[in-house]
């Protein structure tokens, strides 16, 4: 089943638009699971075990495993196998480089690594997306406004006709020929959502920065959100994953999905 | 030592300005390889030990060892572990994230892998790219324009000041507190080439673009080049490494670097 089909029935299965970042840091993780062979492999299982029936889509973010080194690719590709079928994988890598490269991109994250979709930094332009949407049924989510302080240096410089990331995501429209190109638009933006909602009515959002990072939860949905009052996959890492440190670690990962889910859903539109 | 000086201490041991991309693709290795336990490790531990005093750098691309999956590892690791001591080795991966995630990705390239420099894209702004340049003993090559046809997208696009390129060499100069940045400055853009060397007099260009993708290298090198007639790394990959398909490809390689290094030096000024 393709990204997009995958994530619409993932968001109606669950009645969620949570995505919870998968980025876990070994110096972080509760002391219940630092005896374990793979302590942050038994640490994603459990926390995808307790959330699975209440999101949209995991979000790995690579780097996050590229730090364990020759633990890198057992951790991860054991993470993506222990997702159940019914929710897609969002890996979070934001890779850019000329075609021939990204097609070695693509191979890693898609035929490789197994992701359903990938997050792309579009900045070197056309041959450096093309290798990725050409996978017709993975999802390309690419780097348009960020959550970050540093959006102000480079996405919002002015150019002719508006600001870079309105030009990334009038280009993103132009590759979107398969229909599976998203948006990365930071949760931190709302005065900018409802515009780029508008700009791009169809394309889901990934919306980053609502947690720890500051983010206004009701303006980012209330805006965010497409005509059926879907299209947005709403990160939250931090804020779920280290929810507790104690034994209890995975449960209260869930109990802060549930609310995260409750608190998104007062938000949504009623489908039409 | 750090990776300017290596550099530096490598372009006058070995009179070279070139740089070897390292990007083994499985399906184009020699016949003569193809039987051995890991063929692009033994594959490029051969093109190393016949070049290793011939050129100023290598530069490994991340994508085509992401792509072997279960190998990547392995196979960067004892790819780095076999240059000598004396050759810095620069790895390219043009990452870029938030603040919190760069610093995983400095740990895994820096830390883990052992590399002396890095490929960093700049567009999420500075919280994405300090944690890179923290690493003050480590380069940091920022994405600046590009060889590749998509360059015209994006980095060309006009701002107040200019073009975002320039922009984006301005805010290195404002990194650069440590010296430790660089730029990429594709060399199929020589027409841009003279106008990066005036805006960043001091700093290291990584220049792509010279051999498949059919720069020019003499405007390249005579325009790219600083006061002391250095100060780039003109990279070459699939010229060297698939020079001969042959169980003579090592030698082949090495010519082909012979070659490439005393086509450069003809355009090169005499030290001051």
């Amino acid at each position: 089943m393709n990204f997009r089909d995958k994530l619409t029935r993932a968001v109606d299965a669950n009645d969620s638009l949570v995505c919870v970042g998968l980025d876990p840091d070994p110096s972080k993780l509760p002391a219940a699971v630092q005896d374990k062979d793979n302590p942050v492999l038994y640490f994603n299982k459990a926390i995808i075990d307790a959330t699975a029936d209440l999101v949209c889509v995991y979000k790995p973010n690579w780097a996050f495993y590229g730090a364990l080194g020759a633990c890198a690719w057992p951790t991860i590709k054991g993470t993506l196998e222990h997702v159940p079928d019914n929710v897609p994988v969002l890996v979070d890598a934001k890779v850019g480089d000329i075609g021939s490269t990204a097609e070695r991109y693509a191979r890693m994250f898609f035929d490789e690594m197994g992701a359903d979709a990938l997050t792309v930094t579009p900045y070197m332009g056309t041959d450096a997306v093309e290798p990725f949407t050409a996978y017709r049924d993975k999802g390309v989510i690419l780097v348009c406004l960020t959550s970050n302080p540093g959006a102000d240096d480079f996405e919002k410089q002015q150019l002719a006709d508006g600001p870079l990331y309105e030009y990334v995501a009038r280009q993103a429209q132009v590759w979107n020929t398969a229909g599976n190109c998203g948006l990365v638009v930071g949760g931190t933006q709302p005065e900018h959502m409802a515009r780029m909602r508008a700009l791009v009515p169809e394309m889901p959002f990934l919306i980053p920065g609502i947690g720890a990072q500051g983010g206004d939860l009701e303006a980012a949905v209330a805006k965010g959100q497409n005509a059926d009052g879907a299209g947005i996959m709403v990160n939250s890492s931090r804020g779920i994953i280290y929810a507790s440190d104690g034994p209890d670690f995975a449960e209260a990962a869930r109990q802060a999905v549930l609310e995260l889910r409750d608190r998104i859903n007062q938000y949504r539109k009623q489908p039409a």
